[in-house]
């Protein structure tokens, strides 16, 4: 079987699955994206997570990183409130951590050029840590990922090492980061949209060899891409709109344009 | 110029050029990586950083979380004492954030088929969060990543947040999880020598069309690998080891050797 043929038989095969997730369904902030993807011939979406803000309680068994159990306190994917985590931080018996995760996306590609196009739309809407991954066998598979976590350690042992003060000023900041992820959604979905009627227009209106044409010019336009750009852009994103240098990455001026 | 040829071109212009990083030099810790990486034809590195702990200073101008000011603290790519995050955060006058951030390495690649095994190597080796850029005109390459962060918040408005105490109680952490990312070096340099050898075991004794079996047997010989495993690596990563589900992702089942 041809690889387009075997990407439609498992396209069918995965969207008629079903939702193996516990939650059972998509997240609400991230459908959209999902039902456009899935109604273009080229992706589908084979696992969505909108962003949460997740409290654990991890139980260190020896001294081995790795060998750690971890249970979930609390999870969710609208803004939280300091009583909600107080609450759950009384379960917590061995290490709690609260963290913010963003939105994380998997989309089946149809070949290497789809995914190409798909990732481009996901750098410009900020998701800058996605990237490509091709199977032995051609399965072309984009993720969606950001660079904009958080990870904090909360407690030691069962024993409170932060004050309720901190937990305030901590949410605050993790809702924030929820807020701007979400706005990093509604960007990539509109990116998305634009970058597909694109698409369209280049594969009805243009021969064969120039299908690329408006992807290229798109990315010409965005001032971002501009030549010398350093590559080592997660290293980078505390300094967007600063002029200090990065101390710590040994690194070489790479034209946009290669 | 065919690609190889540019690539050759390319390769060397690269290498040749001064270290533009404000340290000037490639980390020791991921030294012998670059090293290994750059005597072979098929690839070379462009940028990277051997993970590091980090205080920053952020200064937020009005309520954009994109408009920050952000100036670097400490830099340290070694395990970090309290004392020296104390002295440092007495110059802080805005937001204060301690980070762990582990390798990363930006690899050009040849092809599309290096880059499959260099990626292998990444996953294999612990670093989860890697993944292919394919820019238009062809330029490959191979981001390494991990998701093995730590974020912090420590100070608002130049106001300490946390006690002594939790700074130290974090700090153990964050020289736990560089520890962890030496390891994970290590793991990446040997894989990769593994693989670097079976790649020309396979190119000199076999016909051609079948250069890549040794990395295919490899993969198969990997115990995480199995049937069935599910696409959602960056959220499982808390559950390693663990029973639980991931109640947060919307996801399907997908066997490894489509």
């Amino acid at each position: 079987m041809d690889l387009s043929a075997e990407f439609k038989r498992w396209k069918a095969q995965c969207l008629s699955k079903a939702d193996l997730s516990r939650k059972g369904s998509v997240d609400e902030d991230v459908l959209e994206i999902v039902q456009l993807l899935n109604g273009q011939e080229q992706f589908f979406t084979t696992s969505s997570c909108a962003g949460r803000i997740i409290l654990l309680d991890r139980s260190v068994n020896g001294s081995e990183v790795q060998k750690q159990n971890c249970c979930w306190l609390l999870v969710t994917h609208k803004a939280c409130v300091k009583d909600d985590v107080i609450v759950a931080l009384q379960k917590a018996k061995g290490d709690a951590i609260l963290k913010f995760e963003p939105l994380v996306l998997h989309v089946q590609c149809r070949q290497l050029q789809d995914a190409q196009i798909l990732h481009s739309v996901a750098i410009d809407s900020g998701f800058r840590n996605s990237g490509i991954t091709v199977g032995k066998r051609g399965k072309t598979m984009l993720a969606v990922r950001s660079t904009h976590g958080l990870e904090v350690p909360l407690s030691h042992q069962g024993k409170l090492m932060v004050t309720e003060e901190y937990i305030n000023f901590l949410l605050k900041i993790a809702n924030q980061k929820m807020e701007e992820n979400k706005k990093r959604i509604e960007r990539f979905y509109h990116c998305l949209q634009h970058a597909l009627e694109k698409e369209t227009v280049s594969t009805t209106s243009q021969p064969k060899e120039k299908v690329n044409t408006s992807y290229i010019r798109k990315k010409k336009r965005n001032p971002g891409k501009a030549r010398g750009k350093r590559v080592n852009e997660e290293h980078d994103k505390e300094l967007e709109n600063n002029d200090h240098d990065d101390p710590g990455i040994s690194d070489t001026i790479f034209p946009e344009d290669y």
